[in-house]
């Protein structure tokens, strides 16, 4: 249940005007997306004292902590900027004056206490997330202001939560923050964003950028998409061939301390990172260091030069795997790695006599078989070494035996579903991505993202217990038609949709109120470097 | 009649692995964009010495060209710090040897002669562009390299054809420009890009980085739709209370000065600078200053306090409209103004009953006669002015008598093939828009620039007569959807579709070539600070 007295009002008043000239939607003041939990909000309000305001934890040398506190006081401080320009070119004593006089004025606020009950880990990771939620409680009353949380990565929201209940008066001259009690909790563990940097290579820069924004919207969990057909631009430190041969370019890579860096970044914001090495079939990069990892394509007789999926019958294509995937394990902290799976093709396959007699030979009755034959070693091979797969949904569709814990990644756009609950109807853990594909815009290029908003992952059909098998789910952005120069304004806000819709209880449904929530938020994501579009048609940002 | 000899076979190469790894669309190495009327190209080729390369013009003190020679001798120095970063962290005397030895080197490149035969002009015109065509020669031969050409204009089209030939050599060791001979004109005279700034504020720094990227794909008219419903962020000299209160804040407005700036930054480009300022619709903002100036909205037969299209009743709004125009036609030098005249509603002024009076009065049988009355009136009164009208098409459609030097801008998408052979038959100037709509993306956001590419404005089936009186068009930028952070992604190179189709002859329709020149123009874009979006799916940019 979420209160909001004192807006209400206004939101009356303004709904009236909106055939008026202006922007389309009229923005919010200080309100948070994703909508938490529970919050009460009230008339008094403090104005932030943004030069003297600091945070004051009860834990000393939490590392990702201090590095918070610097992040967050550094928003809060350009924040005051706007209103540091403003009220420098007026008379500031006047402006003091409106808000002594106030009822609603409570004072200065100085500081955030801050409490972190629990310890000080150093990587977010699903199993606190499933059981703590990433639960925080901030409480801002007359006596002062208080977050606090039993785990890291619940303090790191909070901090998120604070900093955007912070807003410029309408007459910008303070700073505000409301009276306000909020407790909050992910509805979904999983909440994340794919990033395609095979189609097209994603600076380092720019995925830090992404990041900063997933941490905007509490997304946990950078879904790397790192490698695929068109480009190989990791570096592997065991077979850098990979990437000398694989990658766009030299220029078009991420070296062993890139990678490691994007780690620390992401951890630094409570978000996982979790790779994706696709096989067998989006692997034609591969082969340009290694051509006899991948089958070779016939035309009638003959050879005709094309490299097809990973070859399953080639007993040293399973070595090469052993030895990246371990190497690619030690490498990424998360306990999960995605294995793809998707999209493979059988031509090939179908069209070379050495895959037709090993078929005959082990029994294997179709493509679909000699598949499932080729993922088992794999996810066999992965499992050995303590990782959990993630895998698309064609591994499950066509039978592969899995174990319990082996993620399923429900894709496919027109049947997510029927899918999600054929999975969770199995007895395994789900992801959801298959109405958050943004590389599909409408024709209009605008306010699209009400689609993504709409889309509920338990709207399947399926018993409360199934409901439960859903982890949460990821927006992706698909790489053919995005590059480093367009990907922040593609993703952003429409990503934010996704955001809400796996944080939130599933009854913060109200539009009207989402388009002038998300005005505000995605105004506060341009003001903090985000090239995010703008959501809802004609409009505006103040600063 | 375009030849290029050394490129072919490459083409043919290349064309085969596309199913290979790697970029979907090969890029071309120092093709132009928009493709020249006639070009030669030989296998021999320059090294370019970026270092001691500098512009020799025969004119002096013609700053116009002085600063072009400026921003050019620039971009080739900034292409060339590529090959510097590569050859320091190489052998450089080792590279030299690559092409010393090289039977099609003819020696290093140090500068262009440039030639202007006519007057050091100051604003581009409608008229010399007519007569002129921006028409230039160039040659590269075994003697060095010249550029010729009638006008100033012609001149500034010729240094950016010259800056697109210099290329990358593959192996990146130097930059090169081969031996080339191009005589190259304007297909149509009027190439112009629509921006509405009104939607949303676009700030003049990102105006001029449009009005770049317009001169690197010889657009030549900046069509500012620059105040509409939402916003009028216009200052006037005579009436500043319009943007004080119409301009979405006093931080969204174009002073004096910065509307100066970009008049002065596009002169400087060879564009010309057409404001529109759309009347009698579209003028919501307007009427936040000036309430009076527009229609009295009635429900049943009381005012409901909203406000429609200007009144035209009211003899004021006249006296108004002609001290505004005085300036708006003071303060932008081009001959031509673009009044709109576009989307009418009628409801408002069907609701008020002064209204209805007056049309009996004036015998006026239904609102497109009132609408006209309107229009003729502001006509006649710009015309007085000595300015010419650009009109959209609903003014002609609804048969305003307009006279004949009026423009009439087509704009409806679904009928303009109809709409051009109407306003052509009767004898009117035309411009084209309705194939050119940027705001309508296709559903994967990529390559759609193909269907702006497949128009031809003179497939409306009429006579040769009539396909002369199209003067060009502009491909729209209309910005519900888009505002400084996507803007210039959502442009480019979109837009740059319509500018080859407006400049090159209307045989060039090679698809499959026009995606690798693109590819090549794009990043050539990139490398000068567009940000435009990749063209052709998968890919990367070398630089």
């Amino acid at each position: 249940m979420v209160l909001l007295r004192c807006a209400l009002l206004i939101v009356l008043i303004r709904a009236a005007l909106s055939s008026k000239p202006g922007p389309q939607v009229l923005s919010t003041d200080g309100e948070v997306w994703p909508k938490p939990q529970k919050q009460e909000k009230f008339d008094q309000y403090y104005v932030v004292d943004a030069q003297l305001f600091e945070f004051q934890p009860d834990v000393r040398n939490c590392q990702i902590l201090d590095k918070a506190f610097l992040r967050y006081q550094r928003i809060i401080q350009d924040d005051n900027q706007a209103v540091e320009n403003h009220a420098n070119s007026l008379n500031r004593v006047h402006y003091e004056a409106t808000w002594i006089r106030d009822p609603f004025f409570v004072g200065y606020l100085k500081g955030l206490n801050v409490s972190l009950k629990g310890h000080c880990e150093l990587y977010p990771s699903k199993e606190v997330d499933l059981l703590q939620k990433e639960r925080y409680r901030i409480e801002i009353n007359q006596t002062g202001a208080w977050l606090e949380s039993n785990t890291v990565w619940g303090i790191l929201r909070g901090l998120e939560t604070f900093s955007q209940m912070v807003y410029l008066a309408q007459d910008e001259e303070s700073l505000r923050m409301n009276l306000t009690s909020i407790t909050d909790e992910a509805r979904f563990s999983h909440r994340g964003l794919l990033i395609d940097t095979s189609r097209h290579f994603i600076p380092v820069k720019v995925l830090c950028t992404m990041l900063d924004a997933m941490a905007y919207n509490k997304l946990n969990v950078f879904h790397w998409h790192i490698v695929d057909d068109q480009s190989f631009p990791y570096v592997s430190k065991r077979f850098p061939k990979l990437s000398e041969k694989g990658a766009y370019s030299q220029n078009h890579i991420y070296s062993v301390s890139d990678v490691q860096y994007i780690i620390d970044y992401a951890r630094d914001r409570g978000i996982r990172v979790i790779p994706e090495f696709d096989t067998p079939g989006h692997t034609r990069s591969w082969g340009l260091a290694y051509p006899e990892l991948l089958t070779q394509c016939y035309t009638g007789t003959k050879k005709n030069g094309l490299l097809g999926p990973i070859d399953p019958t080639n007993q040293s294509s399973y070595t090469f795997l052993k030895e990246l995937f371990k190497e690619i394990i030690e490498v990424f902290p998360d306990r999960y790695i995605h294995l793809g799976g998707d999209e493979v093709p059988f031509e090939c396959w179908q069209s070379n006599p050495t895959i037709q007699e090993f078929m005959k030979e082990h029994k294997l009755v179709d493509y679909k078989a000699l598949e499932s034959y080729y993922v088992q070693h794999l996810l066999d091979m992965v499992t050995a070494m303590n990782s959990t797969p993630i895998v698309w949904e064609e591994v499950f569709n066509n039978g592969v035996n899995i174990s319990k814990d082996t993620i399923v990644h429900v894709w496919y756009p027109s049947r997510w579903e029927k899918t999600l609950y054929n999975v969770t109807d199995a007895g395994q853990w789900a992801l959801l991505s298959g109405c958050w594909y943004l590389d599909i815009v409408n024709s209009y290029g605008d306010g699209d993202w009400l689609k993504y908003y709409r889309c509920e992952p338990t709207n399947f059909n399926g018993t409360h217990q199934q409901a439960e098998l859903i982890l949460g789910g990821e927006a992706c952005m698909w790489a053919e038609a995005v590059n480093q120069y367009n990907i922040i304004q593609r993703v952003w806000p429409r990503a934010s949709a996704a955001a809400e819709r796996l944080w939130s209880p599933a009854d913060v449904r109200d539009e009207a109120e989402a388009k002038r929530r998300l005005e505000e938020h995605t105004c506060r994501m341009n003001r903090r470097g985000i090239h995010a579009q703008p959501p809802n048609g004609p409009g505006f940002c103040r600063h």
